[in-house]
């Protein structure tokens, strides 16, 4: 087993390299970027449309959508208006930084100031690998229950930020804000987190102030 | 890179022999598994709780239970009176054989019809791993959304059954199950399919009538 150590971390070492170069192409194009990680329908595509929906006429945004097949998700924030590239990962459990440095030339990166990437849905994967962005925040959902910190902790502790999507659900579903919240912040102390809803529009304003201001810290 | 690959073969390999001798295993002791997974939060272990209250005067059921971390689900299948066992994967994003076969001793097989193996919860890791169960059964959740057989090919198109579970949320959620169904039937034509509701109890006649005909069909 000796012998593949080395090999293991030779491979890791080149993604965290190329995620460095990708922040570099970031700053000098002065885009600011977030990878947008959670479970299989927590409501990435959702979020990202409606955050670009709000900031439309405030930022550039611009999307990068990961998934392992097909470009449903792509397709539908290109009907939005979004300057967006898909990538196939062709059944990886999440993106890398390779992946994402061969989106940048796909996208009018001079023109934008955000760039929301999507990851592949999955709470184990994409957790500690760098792809090159400055913030990676984590889409929870009501549905999921809310013994999801607990449970998936590598992926809780290593997140900027936190939304808590499908708020409008909460009538409908046993799941205790409280108990999960104490999880989080266990996992991940003083995590800003945004309960909201996709569907009603709830909550989002905290959420884009928060956004907005990573973005003009970025600027200045 | 051409070295690297007899290495992955011979893992593979290896994972395959002992998934077959965890069957032969199973087989000796007249024991039928099922190895469940799904999406975090789908219902995996309400699915599991569920069945066992309707089987436990018809079957002796056992569990496996596979998480990152924390033994949550464990304790409340021990808490519901079944012989359980928790494996913690350590960050690992699906259960192999070796896990398995780690878990029967500390397991009464020889007093049990049913074991029943919760996977880690992810859709794109387990799909292709054989672990040494009979069947493979996914359980999917409205709130995950229609599309998730087009994203998630590889896991769709590996099992053997499909609960879809938290149908009492369907009033909430916009889900077109026309559409989820013909992305099901496009990648496994012919796919039994369970609705149900774990809250409610809805569906589960037909789930449990599937599951004890395969049960039978094993020890006759």
């Amino acid at each position: 087993m000796t012998t593949k150590i080395p090999v293991v971390q030779q491979i890791l070492t080149a993604n965290d390299q190329i995620a460095d170069q990708n922040l570099i192409t970031l700053n000098g194009k002065g885009v600011y970027a977030i990878n947008i990680m959670a479970s299989p329908g927590a409501g990435k595509t959702s979020t990202i449309l409606k955050t670009f929906e709000l900031l439309k006429n405030k930022v550039k945004m611009g999307v990068v959508e990961g998934d392992l097949a097909t470009s449903i998700d792509a397709d539908k924030a290109d009907a939005a208006g979004i300057p967006v590239v898909q990538i196939n990962t062709g059944g990886g459990c999440h993106l890398d930084a390779v992946m994402l440095q061969g989106a940048f030339p796909q996208l009018p990166l001079s023109d934008l100031d955000l760039v929301i990437v999507e990851n592949v849905g999955n709470l184990v994967c994409p957790a500690n690998i760098k792809i090159g962005t400055h913030k990676n925040v984590l889409v929870a959902s009501i549905p999921e229950g809310d013994d999801k910190p607990y449970k998936y902790p590598g992926m809780y502790r290593g997140v900027d930020a936190l939304i808590i999507n499908k708020m409008d659900l909460m009538p409908y579903i046993d799941f205790d804000l409280d108990y999960f919240l104490k999880g989080v912040e266990i996992l991940n102390p003083g995590l800003e987190s945004f309960p909201v809803s996709c569907k009603t529009g709830e909550g989002f304003e905290a959420w884009i102030d928060w956004l907005m201001k990573q973005v003009k810290s970025h600027d200045g």
